[in-house]
């Protein structure tokens, strides 16, 4: 049996320690955060280098036996997630900062290092990394690569595309592209790398990653801000931007629904004397923390004259500072308090959100008068959560599901903002992207991966 | 013959007023800037909208005919030029600004709008955009995305792909990608659009882009810096950046060679009393004028307290700023004093930059004594200009290139750092690019373009 055989020459050429046998995979490796059922890949192969990838990349390929690779399993749309009969590789044991260079701002590490590593590692030279997210401590920066991930600092230094200089990558076949190179411009023919950036591990492995870090501010200064409604939001959003440019560093919009849940179930007391259709959390960088307050101080003193802002708190330290951004934590909670949860990770036009959260609202109201659902999100970014309960909705998840994203293909949207599409999202990626777009990404599948081996059944069927 | 015929075809499906003969060809859509001797096309075709093109396409893709897109022909690498026996087809009607919002910090243009139309169009808006080069006045969007652009402003914005959140596309058999959904994540499977910038019209034509603003700056500071070697100018842009991030929105460095021939070429008059080795000429973004002018000087002044900085000049008004900015005026002059100018755009590791000038200056002076050549350079972003007067090399231009050319490969830089392969860097694109790389792309070439009908010979053969 050609699986048998797969099975022994992986072990005779990487070593017994490098690969484990489907009943012994531990239960970490067969399912992420997704909530996926838990799946027994054919075996499980954690390689110490580059050129073990690739040579368990050759062998599979010989033997048709598809692989699906594997970051910190922190994915919440199931790519990661082994399928019936494949060979799950693991980055874990690839988890070294390979160099750091605080004057030209670069970083290589392997695949497997923990986001947050990679951020302790950027502090420790001097500067930061530009992509922050919950997952921070388990997932690893080859599948922040690989979904492009985004979080908290993508108003500020983008996707995590723009935080990636270069790349390192083995192909099905096992051949390697070195894409490494230290620099910002270099035009020379297809820029490669950004072929697997977001390609959630179907065009092939990513072993290396350069990364690009940024200056650390030297000051920050958070404030709470809130507003009347979704289109008020925005004119506060333009007018801390037209003052503080790119300086804007999280503008996290929170609706009232959200705000109530993470009171809750965080036992915060109340920010406000009053509750607010909306809150904004803000954070700005620049040179002088006071001066910072006393600039933010001004510009909503501005906006509460425009009758834009309804109330604001200036934190007046890194603690009161802290204290304030627990209030965006309430994600972290929606597995305990609602059975199930429903999450959802859309993007829409930014002028749009405000009337499209509205537009959920109505409609899930109509069917389900008793949902509890909350709104949430990088509204800078154009990017909206929402979760609702499903204990609400009379366990019609899928409904829900469904309902959202028609919204969402109505509004123009995309069905997914930063978690990228995995399992879960396939059946509804036509609502993002049109027939032509579709026969594209076949057909640049079909030319890297032509036997169709790479994490199959992910993102779209061939 | 099939070729006659298609030209029959594409006038009676175009109208005779977009479809030109061979001898009826003006001069402009001959050759490009690059100085490639002129050829005549089978034919030009001047489409007026996206939907001529992909007719335009759909019948050159029947006959087998291939096609050169066409842009503002101010390229520097030939890759607008036409080849015998291919339809040229040219974007210039397609010069709508479509879209423009100032909220959403979005602009929505055809392909053929002028670089310097856009500018002016986000000036008017409130913001700015954030490429800019000399040929704006002629270069055109379409061409800017699909050589990735660079230029001025690409320290503090990045180069073009980071201004393009969308394009249209009509691939090779008439199909049309619409990929102008105005979200900043998107991560619905492939980012197709990523692999149609830079890839210099060999995949597909880009017909439409939408694309990023920046917030303008409220005020902006010059100032010209003298240093003494390559190292120390490096340490002072880490020294500003250090202090105004990214507010350091130029950097543009200048050895003595080059300042020289500016000044006599340009008849401009010195800017300091002594010759120094390196100027530097820097543009700091900020909030008020005056105040930004005091802060370089104290960073200046710090600098040369700790021997960085030789001398300076702190812009005091507009005026001197541009009177300051004109000293990096020469490539403008290149044509006319060197007979011929033999023009190099490269990328390096950063801090190598300065030696890889030094060797570059040693080989030629080893054997061309009476040489005469000019270093500058995007330095803030690791591109490095170098121009040989051929006059001085005994006219031995291809010798100049090769052993330029052997030095970025020995220094693992990038043959082209902004200007692209086209057809002439193509003998060196092998000095920057590994086999295993060449291999994909040419299988993303036949995935998109399986008839090889787009641009070709251009890049790379397939």
């Amino acid at each position: 049996m050609s699986q048998e055989q797969l099975i022994q020459e992986l072990i005779s050429t990487l070593g017994a320690d490098v690969v484990l046998r489907g009943a012994d995979v531990p239960e970490r490796y067969q399912t992420d955060w997704s909530g996926t059922p838990p799946q027994q890949p054919l075996a499980l192969v954690r390689p110490r280098t580059t050129e073990e990838i690739s040579a368990a990349l050759r062998l599979c390929s010989a033997h048709k036996v598809a692989v699906v690779p594997q970051g910190g399993m922190t994915g919440l749309a199931g790519a990661a997630t082994p399928t019936q009969g494949t060979v799950a590789l693991s980055l874990d044991r690839m988890n070294s900062i390979e160099d750091i260079n605080s004057q030209t701002g670069l970083m290589q590490v392997q695949a497997g290092v923990t986001l947050q590593a990679v951020q302790e590692a950027a502090v420790a030279a001097g500067m930061v990394f530009g992509v922050d997210l919950g997952a921070r401590g388990s997932c690893q920066i080859g599948g922040n690569v690989s979904t492009n991930a985004g979080g908290n600092g993508v108003l500020q230094h983008g996707m995590m595309r723009e935080q990636v200089l270069g790349l390192e990558v083995v192909l099905a076949d096992g051949s390697v592209l070195p894409m490494l190179r230290p620099m910002i411009k270099n035009n020379t023919g297809y820029d490669l790398k950004q072929f697997f950036i977001g390609a959630e591990g179907t065009l092939g492995i990513i072993t290396r990653v350069l990364l690009r870090l940024r200056p650390a501010p030297k000051a920050t200064a958070t404030t709470l801000v809130a507003m009347p409604d979704f289109d008020t939001a925005l004119a506060v959003l333009g007018r801390m931007q037209s003052h503080f440019g790119n300086s804007v560093a999280a503008y996290e919009l929170m609706w009232d629904s959200f705000v109530q849940a993470s009171l809750s179930w965080l036992k915060l007391s109340a920010p406000f004397a009053e509750r607010h259709p909306m809150l904004a959390l803000i954070n700005v960088d620049g040179k002088d923390e006071a001066q910072l307050q006393d600039d933010i101080q001004q510009v909503l003193e501005e906006a509460m004259e425009a009758g834009e802002v309804l109330d604001a708190i200036v934190a007046q330290s890194v603690a009161q500072a802290q204290q304030l951004w627990k209030l965006r934590e309430a994600p972290a909670e929606l597995n305990n308090h609602m059975h199930p949860a429903i999450n959802f990770d859309v993007s829409l036009p930014q002028a749009d959100i405000g009337r499209f959260a509205d537009a959920c609202e109505a409609a899930f109201t109509a069917r389900w008068p008793q949902k509890h659902s909350l709104y949430f999100g990088h509204v800078g970014d154009g990017n909206l959560h929402v979760s609702v309960d499903g204990a609400t909705v009379n366990g019609e998840c899928d409904a829900v599901e469904a309902e959202l994203y028609r919204l969402v293909g109505e509004f123009k949207g995309s069905v997914s903002a930063e978690h990228g599409i995995g399992l879960h999202k396939k059946p509804y990626l036509s609502n993002s992207r049109s027939p032509a777009e579709m026969a594209a990404m076949r057909a640049i599948k079909r030319a890297l991966d032509p036997l169709g081996l790479m994490n199959p059944g992910k993102v779209f069927e061939l």
